[in-house]
């Protein structure tokens, strides 16, 4: 099956970087494009970023539809456009935000998610709540690193460790949900040294998606993910 | 003070019926600018129409504040980019879905929305919860009409005057909200004809919006309404 | 038009500066009354108090509707005898705890309260979710300070000051809504040093009952606010 | 141990009612009164009628806790003056309309309120969500029959009784609230018509006080519910 | 009338203990049984222990019926087993964790719970949020004593107030809900020492039990408490 | 990797339609084991049957646990012991009630669930509101068909289909979820008929639990899931 990680930022590098964690853990017959949107805004930190990068997605899932992509993962923790690119893919669309978050209501029941930005928080609550994922949610932090100085600051996994263990202390958690998708690579690392799971919403995502498009099952298009009117 | 009344969509008959109803209660003072955006779509209806639309409406405050528009009106029923276009102005911005839901709040405790098509139900509720103005709710509704249609079809207002009659008593609801910009105009007839408050965003916003601007109330520019980040 | 600010204590110097907050702002064509209630209680603080101010109000509203009034404000942020007084007026009614929320909600997306004694949280946390603007608020904080205090405190300004700002900071609010009428002269300078929108509902709620009477809008009378039954 | 069920509306011959339904429940050692508010509305129906009604339930509040009444109830279902009689009270204050409904939650997982005016709705939904008590309430609902109709209208029960069928099936409801102190004769009718738990809250609030005031128990005086301030 | 308390584990000094306390409250025509589960666990420590205990408590509740017990209280905070034990009882069953949280939602407006291990939270916590009581409460703490440690470990009751009242404060709480049976022999003297009504499960379920079958008020038997089916 | 599906029932029948489902779709490496407990009830229904099951269930996770089992499906729309069998397990456990609301909420914006017996409602429905999948779910309904009919009634496939149909219209749904593991066989033709995305919950567990273990992400165990305390 054909499934396609869509970074929609222009990072070339985060891109990589996700290409190789997704590459480790697809099925034996999945075919996995991983891209990004070179015309989109470095990175996504705030409203005005999220319309741009809504706007480059469309076109880059029109040509999956067109290439026959089965699946979607919009590998941004904001879910950037999710419900765009639900209306023009005929399969299963999941943001990793929401993925992650799902999968943290179904492995514990109290998780707190650490993103990047304060200003990114609001966004997160906004979606938490439309999806349900906020009733076992205690809290949604930022480390006030920007997504690009994530890679390029040696020290971001040394301060998202300290902060995690802090912020299950004090929201009285029981799971950590990483709130960007340029801390994919470090999840691994981070539930070894927190003891508690941490979720990485990309390769849970794909991982779900892979099993959707194998039961047949895609985003229902009676009405709210109609393809678009053609005015 | 200057004031703003951006229609999202491209359609220039919208903008010039919004136009001569806005112009009819500004306060003597308000220098008023009412525009379409002609690179948009011709109306907005879903997900992906809002994503466009959001994605030239940053242009239009953008240009906005370069001319000193010191409060703006988003006059589009699902507030599109109503949160990016905060990001953006120093004023403040108010959606007509959030103002006129607002409005209802204030004057029933149980008002029912009458939106174009079934495919915005979702949005227009996803927008409610954020702003808390589910509460006081009873139903959001679609007449079945796309937004286009509102003016050419001579039916129209027949057609909405016999389903807001109906949804009051299904819903038990005591105030009518006009869930489309393309309804202004009829607003007050309706409330005439229906003996409840029938609430049109576009003139709420417009006086509220003034009333702000003339008590020096905008947007937080704290955290989640900062201006973007240049990367 | 004719607009009436009712302060429902009998504290007449406090009626003497919201006279002066309202007359400062409103419209050319606003014939604006601002009263209090001299048989009521001195100022409202609780149940008991609150009581005794809404029975003293209804006779205010039979007499500002004998008199013409267009619309009311209701000058306690606890909206004492709201619903009452909208059973007896025949235009708009708002409280200024109810409009201060609003704006609050259409300005940030997280607000907090600051109002004056502890046991009045209750009381405006209870019509908070009544109204749902709860949804973007992140507390509702006590100074500490009696009603009557604030005035004759010369201190009171810098308490709030020096509380505002934490408050900021520890519920992550991006705004912040003056919770007594008695707090009104303080929002402007207060918004300047605290960097945030400050919200002063007195004023806000003057300028959006002049919008809306201007609109011909006013409380449903259908069925909650219809007028007492005769017995 | 002294309970005082107050009426809070004028009527001597529902208040006559009530002290034979109450009378024959009482424990051997309760010494109990059941009084009227002859000053107050002849019935409670809307807000102000409310408001009135909770200016005269504090004397008599007052008047009781002088002749050392260890615990009340307020025969209205809308619970008036509930707040202001726990700030008055050294005892435990409980309402008809709490106390059937926190009942109600305990006896079934879903139930529907029967009450007598379409404009108590609303008062009662607030109620119910400032006590958590709508989490099981299926629906509240208005038979449409004046308070003091109740008594007069050789109807009454049969229309109850109809209703009170109609409501079960429509709401899939499993245990019915009769909604108004003037319907607590029927009752015990209406469950062997309905076969479902049928509850009038004046009964089960003066079980209750009791089993309260034997405990020990009363209303929490620390913030809240205070003595009124004396200024 | 005949009333059965079960504590539904196997502790028989924690059963004396609870016996003693019933005992004292009862009401003159009151036959009371206080019975725990010798085969059941030895006290009740999350999901697993819930498991166990319900499943013996069935047979307890079997029994209780041939022998033609009225009303039934389930002496466990998690209130396990309740939904099970209502569709076999023919009268009313309340759990103390639901008893107790209803009373404290009608005594204050907010209030605390204090229970024993950290990993019983979410089981109260989840209970809450079914039957409403959520609303008022302000925490859920434990105080990290094992059950059975409660009345072996002298030091147990100074730990309860010290955290009491450290709770109080940090939770802006009014109202204090021990949330073990075991605790039940400190409540009075807890509710002196702290000066807010502090509740006891067991003997609030006691007396609204002995309130509800005098009233002939027990569980809906219509859908959701029918007799278990016969396969 | 190990999977065990669990159906907490003793239908041999039904565990071998239920077996058959899981092999078609499980992956490569997967060894499967799908058992019934022979000693629990005949079906689940209702709370009693929901507590024998789960006693019954906590062996089988044991011995899982001896075996190596790696995750579990619970394989009752109850998600029955769920919370009990995380404490003992340490993979991943999903209910299929769980896992097919989850998946739900990701493909559609509003679903619908259609379950066996009206008793059950009240089950589900806890469990939503527990788990946040409530906030996409416009109904859940009861076909009233005894969960051993399911098989048993050549009527049942069409009655489901009617029923389906009927509840997408009603309660505006665009996503039906098969509320009981008895309707696993039925999923892929209901959602031909239907034209919608039509849920069962075993397979989409199954998947799910693959890519968990894939991943290495399992219960938390630090609080609520710890394993049950030795006494």
């Amino acid at each position: 099956m054909k499934i396609q990680v869509i970074n929609p930022n222009a990072s070339a590098s985060m891109t990589a970087m996700l290409a190789q964690q997704c590459q480790a853990i697809i099925n034996p017959g999945t075919e996995l494009q991983v891209r990004c949107l070179p015309d989109s805004v470095a990175s996504i930190e705030g409203a005005c970023d999220g319309v741009q990068a809504a706007y480059h997605l469309l076109d880059a899932v029109r040509q999956g539809e067109a290439e026959g992509v089965q699946g979607y993962i919009i590998a941004c923790f904001d879910d950037t456009g999710l419900d765009a690119a639900r209306e023009l893919a005929s399969g299963p669309v999941l943001g990793i935000g929401e993925a992650a978050m799902h999968a943290a209501s179904m492995l514990s029941v109290r998780y707190s998610v650490l993103t990047t930005l304060p200003r990114s928080i609001h966004i997160i609550e906004r979606n938490m709540r439309s999806y349900g994922v906020d009733r076992r949610c205690a809290g949604v932090h930022a480390a006030d690193i920007p997504v690009l100085s994530l890679e390029s600051d040696p020290g971001s996994y040394g301060r998202l460790r300290k902060l995690g263990k802090q912020l299950l202390e004090q929201d009285r958690s029981e799971c950590l949900v990483m709130g960007c998708a340029g801390m994919a690579q470090w999840a691994k690392a981070l539930q070894n040294d927190l003891g508690v799971p941490v979720i990485d919403g990309v390769q849970v995502a794909l991982k779900w998606v892979e099993g959707l498009v194998q039961l047949g099952l895609g985003s229902s298009k009676l009405i709210s993910y109609q393809a678009p009117r053609l005015k």
